[in-house]
């Protein structure tokens, strides 16, 4: 069977990967008084008269919406609502495996940006968080904009920061590698939609700050009359301070580090060699890289990272999101601010030590059982820390906390 | 511990009553592959192609969204979409455990009739069928006739089609078993809510002429110039011929059913004396019938069906709504029409042989293991052959799938 035949039949076998389970068991008229009618009444009014007990009698503070409108799935672009659905079911498949996080598709039967985000405000009853996946951009930055603003719930949206956080925790390892550090270096960023625009956000949060964005036009500099937005606006006004012009190839001569969210092809061997010594690159492009690692490492490069899971240092967002979501839920979190996605990167950065670190171990792997847990404290503890939790819980009790992942290799 | 104490134990222990289960397992890379990217583009491109598909690849046909506004929960009233959850959760849990149907709590910020239908519009993607929950009348009726016009799943409000299914299944074998006909019965509901509403309208469907219904202002009769609203006016147009006017203690002689969807205390043991002989009295108020049973029989009241598991004859939703939405999803149906309807009604009253038949038993247990398979296999023959079915299966199949129904007494 090939991989095709092989996932159409996983996903016809049991019509879909997720089902809706009860914690409880309703086997008599004693179960049923306590679980429904009459005893579901005292939860509902310990709830009503005290909203905050929502998030002790009911499934919300475990439960996270996997929201989309299907306009940017995978690399299928806007496929709509319906087919992004196995999309956002693998995700929430995900989000229960790796963190034990209740995550539940919801695929929006709209592209409008303001209905988007009025309907996430009208479901946010049902939930602990909300990661917004596959939205096109520019719209997915003012959906989760606004979205941030408006809700008491965390918003993350993962193919920005979960892309961007692991993405800057292998650059942290691989610049200790090379022995350079964040303020020296030089960065060209090559695409300029969801994750380019978060990676180079968080790259600027870090300190670094010598930094020349790409698009499919070429370097972006503050006044470009052609291919703007406001994103690209804002990154046009702390980057390229030399407003230099012209191609990728232009600009990656003497660069540090590469980071590639664009397309297959995008860096050549020959746009390598001008870079600076011992070059780090991370091409992220799916299902095949800006430059192939060989090629890569034939024309200098010392570290390379890709999305692909064949490779070393892949890019996984799976690094990311379930540890993130399960620090900000156990903690009732209203936000996920930048100390969390900060806390997030340095736990996946710090689990490989000094001693394991080498050019193909600067990112740990996807199955690694470490890494949900120690980013779940990290981001909880940085959760307290920054006042954007509820409650205050004991960090080790996030680190320890059973949820199931002997399944995991 | 006091039932109070109980109830808030089970909901706070493992933090509501609902988990997102995976039904697959994602191990290793290889189980990454097939699960999530990049194989899970291939049921991506198949539902793209032909949206139909999304019933065989995806979640949605087994999952139905349990919908409120919490403006009408339990007998506590409007109290909001966070305290309504407990009850969404525990129907969720029904439907689990009674039909093997995937439910999801969907508890919408708003009060808004056109906001709750565009909303739960924008969200059919991820749904097969909608559960419409304790939502106040009148807006019900038009959030659910609009939803049943502007979607192509089923919407059913259980309030209302729930309650009336099983009632009246209780009501055909009651008149069995006193020798009536549907005919010749003069039925008084009183109670103009939701479940009122249905009742009357599917005893009218049934062929019943002759009744009145009565509000908390006496009896509904056409032009009648205050209290009314639309869904009033149009029961006023085909029920009390006569125009009879007054209370509910003058309309009730001579009746030989009554029908409570009301208060406590509504029905008086001196009118029931004043009904034709051996009457028929469906008592529904909650948690407090409109008469209690024994006095009802003390009467003279030949049959008494109440709401509550401590008496014979329970008038318990979960006889319906799980087998129901079972039936309508293995046929994949767009609707639930009035001939699934009638066939649920007429599965449950016929679970009861006329050698089983007696005044305490005219309407099967909630635990009676082979109500929702039967029902199921009644709603989806009638959905194939009165058209409302997106494919065709065999009827023995609905009946016998196997879902695990072994935790019911």
């Amino acid at each position: 069977m090939s991989l095709k035949d092989d996932a159409l039949y996983l996903h016809r076998v049991k019509q879909g990967k997720l089902e809706i389970k009860s914690k409880v068991t309703v086997r008599n008229g004693a179960d049923l008084s306590l679980a429904y009618s009459p005893g579901v009444a005292e939860p509902c009014k310990a709830i009503f008269e005290d909203e905050r007990k929502v998030f002790d009698y009911t499934m919300k503070g475990n439960t996270v919406a996997v929201v989309t409108d299907g306009t940017a799935v995978l690399g299928l672009g806007n496929i709509g609502a319906e087919a992004s659905l196995p999309v956002m079911e693998g995700k929430a498949v995900l989000f229960k495996g790796f963190a034990g996080v209740d995550a539940f598709p919801i695929a929006l039967k709209t592209t409008d940006v303001d209905t988007i985000v009025e309907t996430v405000k009208l479901l946010e009853p049902n939930f602990g968080g909300v990661n917004l996946e596959d939205i096109s951009a520019p719209r997915c930055f003012e959906i989760e904009t606004r979205l941030k603003k408006e809700t008491n719930i965390p918003v993350f949206h993962d193919d920005q920061h979960g892309t961007a956080i692991v993405t800057v925790a292998g650059l942290l390892n691989a610049l200790k590698l090379t022995g350079r550090t964040l303020a020296d270096i030089k960065v060209v960023l090559n695409g300029a939609g969801a994750a380019g625009i978060a990676i180079v956000k968080l790259l600027y949060s870090y300190g670094v700050r010598n930094m020349v964005m790409c698009d499919s036009r070429g370097a972006i500099f503050e006044g470009r009359s052609y291919g703007m937005n406001p994103t690209k606006d804002e990154v046009a006004q702390w980057t390229n301070k030399d407003k230099v012009e012209g191609s990728l190839h232009d600009v990656i001569n003497g660069a540090d580090v590469f980071i590639g969210v664009s397309v297959e092809g995008a860096l050549t061997e020959e746009m390598v060699r001008t870079m600076a010594t011992d070059p780090i690159i991370f091409a992220m492009a799916n299902p095949n890289p800006e430059i192939m690692p060989d090629k890569a490492i034939a024309a200098g490069a010392k570290v390379v990272g890709t999305g692909r899971s064949d490779f070393p240092n892949q890019v996984n967002n799976v690094l990311a999101f379930p540890g993130i979501f399960r620090g900000a839920l156990d903690v009732r979190a209203t936000h996920i601010n930048e100390d969390m996605k900060r806390a997030a990167v340095e736990a996946i950065a710090q689990l490989i030590s000094d001693d394991e670190l080498k050019p193909d171990y600067v990112i740990p792997g996807p199955f690694d059982k470490r890494v949900a847990p120690s980013v779940a404290k990290a981001v909880a503890t940085a959760a307290m820390e920054s006042g954007v939790s509820r409650i205050k819980v004991n960090p080790d009790d996030v680190e320890n906390k059973t949820y199931d992942l002997s399944d995991l290799e």
